[in-house]
């Protein structure tokens, strides 16, 4: 299909097509050694690589987005496949336990216990607008599936569909040249694609990255199902920032500049952008507020990613201007552009406590601790909350370490919360209503976990199952045998 | 209070004064040391243990499950304490992950990452009426939500609700007297309570055992919050149970009795009771029929836990006798006898593919593979799937293996499914509608991952952390640290 004749709105048919062949190399794939598909992700990842200098002109003819952040994302992209190629092949993951026969235990084991977890089925991935490669169609959300076991079909997102017809060739063509059935990984199109594909029988599970009204909507409909799937949702978050006295006064201009930064990285499209930034009411805390305001003030419109995000954030700063106790802290300049706004501390209504998508923020100044804590109670769980405080202030650094574990799931001191490593201990998601499950991750190794379930075989040959439940050495595997951990 | 004058409908006010208490204990229980948090489970344990003569009657005279088999529940919630002690203590659950600051790396990591699981807070737990120690107020869901830091609410069942407050007098005594806040475990009655209480906006999780229709409106409730809340549901399941032609030859005398005994046990009130079994049209299939027959049939009739599972007895088996291609086999007696009956593999219908909770089971007989195969598509997916076979038909159980691991979380092989063992590897739990989410347990030992949530600590001084998050030892603690595994 070129640009021209392509269908942006699958059709139902479309998507039982994508459904049905994702169920047809569902059983092979689940079953493929974790040799074979780390060798297959691995592929995968090398594919997308050697493709660069000719998918990125398409994705920024698409996103805008620019060759330097598109490069850094494809690179990650690469990184996040084989990094669950990784973990794979590692094994833990499988969480194997073995509980030998014991019938004269306190409470009795009649027979041998072989328990890990298998792959959930097929699975719905929803792309997202700000991460054409890293959360779209070879996203992490596709990564940990397919690492998983389970195959996938994507709903590519509207703001890029050629970049997601590109990127599945090049997926489809990298497992077939390995030997992997192609249907591995299918691609729809449109938002009625979306919501049969979610609530599609033979659909498993759900990843989405993406708004709060479109991710309850899904999550809705695939709790509604006869048989209802998990549905992970990361969704918006207003990321709370705080700044100490102490820090303020340490440390005015560079906590301004790298907040800037961290508001306007992407032109403000990340769902980790710190939005509400708590400052002290003194006379460091102005600096801080002068700066960031001439920061802000003085950057250039950037295009956005799709039309409906630059709408959102016209109709989001419009609430900011009309909200009572809310003023625009930079120059007035056109709808589109970055903008700083102030909210007297006794005004917190829904137009600052809610996420506006884009280049945007809202401080509001606190007096002392007892203010602030008045403030955070009313503040919403969220993706991140960062502080930025002094080591002479542990006190108050413990306080805040406690009230803002309790609202999100990464904690950042004395950095700024945008850009997300993809490490084994990244937690990327939070209490609602940033996401619709904040027991699992949509970043980091741990995401593989979304899409297993476990499995126990009582009293099973052990020559009927994998080398991994059967006594020895269990394929390398880190297991449980017993009650004890053994490598 | 006694049972005289006891109140069976908690008022919403008493709902709110639980949950109240529940949250004002809340932070300083999830901040407890883990030694800590084990010896209070071992204390409580204890104190259960030492109370046996003074409960057991009670709970007897309010589910009529009898001396015997209550003194073994008591043992295994005895057990199930002291196993998630012994979880706390070695700490392997927290999943903790450090990667240290990388700036150099493809993927640069910009600040210390430490990451682990933390206590998501508040739970509401339902009792089951089946098992009035052992899934009930100090059972297995309320035993992993302590262990985890949560406080808990438990909504007692109907069926023993003196039981429920003696238990509960028991856990708090014990509690208290190793200095921890009683209001770490609380109690409310009645049905509307157990609504509010998993919509009331601080419960943060909740655990139920109970019917489809009963778990799937709560399971509702919690979806439909303004902020959702994880509902882990154990609900009604229709075990499947298959014998291959050469088990039946084989052993066709020791499979009827095993089986009658598993149907039968607890008059037949275990939703791992094998309700559906399918057995070869061969003579020693009509041996088995035979034989599980009269064991079920001679069977005299035994008291029901409540009047409602007896009530929702004599519905489901009036089901059986109307409906059409089924016949029962063993003779007519009163409507709550035991009783057995077989379905024509034509007519497979909901009353047969539903589970029919109390001490009956449908027999269907299959020609061969394929028609197994396709009686077995239309069977739901459940808690346990039992085969029987032959060592010499090993195409066949690889074949079976396949098929039933696909439709239940545990597979049974030449054992019974009743029973279930309370071990680290054990998984009870299945994908819908056998639970509400089958990415995880309600017995063993990772059911305390339900009552977890993981949060990242990104460049926090080390010393505002746990020893758990620290460079070091890490308090004995397995922990992945920049990539692999340590002890």
């Amino acid at each position: 299909m070129t640009g021209a004749d392509r269908v942006l709105e699958s059709s139902s048919e479309d998507v039982a097509v994508a459904v049905d062949a994702a169920v047809s190399a569902s059983s092979a794939w689940a079953a493929t050694s974790r040799s074979a598909r780390a060798s297959a992700l691995r592929a995968v990842a090398d594919a997308l690589h050697a493709s660069s200098a000719d998918l990125i002109p398409v994705v920024d003819s698409e996103t805008s987005l620019g060759t330097v952040r598109l490069t850094g994302e494809l690179a990650r992209t690469v990184h996040q496949l084989r990094m669950f190629a990784d973990v794979v092949e590692e094994g833990a993951y499988l969480e194997v336990a073995i509980d030998h026969a014991n019938p004269d235990s306190p409470v009795p084991i009649s027979g041998d216990i072989r328990r890990w977890l298998i792959a959930i089925g097929p699975v719905a991935v929803f792309s997202a607008s700000n991460f054409p490669l890293a959360f779209s169609v070879l996203g992490g959300d596709t990564a940990s599936a397919l690492a998983a076991g389970c195959t996938v079909v994507v709903k590519a997102h509207q703001g890029h569909p050629r970049t997601s017809d590109m990127v599945l060739g090049i997926a489809r063509n990298a497992l077939r040249a390995c030997g992997v059935a192609e249907d591995v990984i299918g691609l729809v199109h449109g938002r009625e694609a979306g919501r049969l594909l979610v609530s599609h029988p033979a659909i498993a599970a759900a990843g989405f990255t993406g708004s709060v009204a479109g991710g309850r909507a899904l999550a809705d409909l695939a709790h509604a199902r006869p048989h209802p799937i998990p549905f992970f949702g990361e969704l918006g978050s207003q990321n709370t920032f705080v700044v100490s006295a102490g820090a303020a006064d340490a440390r005015s201009e560079a906590i301004a500049e790298g907040l800037a930064n961290s508001v306007l990285l992407g032109n403000g499209q990340f769902c980790t952008k710190p939005g509400l930034v708590f400052l002290p009411d003194s006379a460091s805390g102005q600096q801080i507020v002068d700066a960031l305001s001439d920061l802000i003030g003085q950057r250039p419109e950037s295009p956005f990613l799709t039309q409906a995000v630059r709408d959102g954030f016209v109709v989001g700063t419009e609430r900011l201007g009309d909200a009572s106790g809310v003023t625009q802290l930079s120059p007035a300049r056109t709808a589109t552009a970055p903008s700083l706004w102030e909210c007297d501390p006794g005004k917190l209504g829904s137009a600052v406590l809610e996420e506006c998508f884009g280049p945007t923020a809202v401080v509001v100044r606190y007096r002392d601790q007892d203010e602030l804590s008045g403030l955070l109670d009313r503040v919403d769980p969220a993706l991140t909350a960062t502080f930025h405080t002094e080591p002479n202030e542990k006190d108050f650094t413990t306080w805040l370490l406690g009230t803002l574990s309790s609202k999100a799931g990464r904690i950042v001191a004395n950095q700024y919360p945008t850009g997300v490593a993809v490490t084994a201990s990244m937690h990327h998601g939070g209490p609602s209503p940033s996401t619709t499950n904040s027991q699992h991750t949509s970043v980091g190794a741990t995401a593989i976990r979304r899409f297993l379930r476990p499995i126990a075989y009582q009293n099973v040959a052990q020559e009927l199952l994998p080398a991994e439940l059967q006594d020895g050495a269990g394929a390398g595997v880190i297991r449980r045998i017993d009650g004890s951990l053994f490598f």
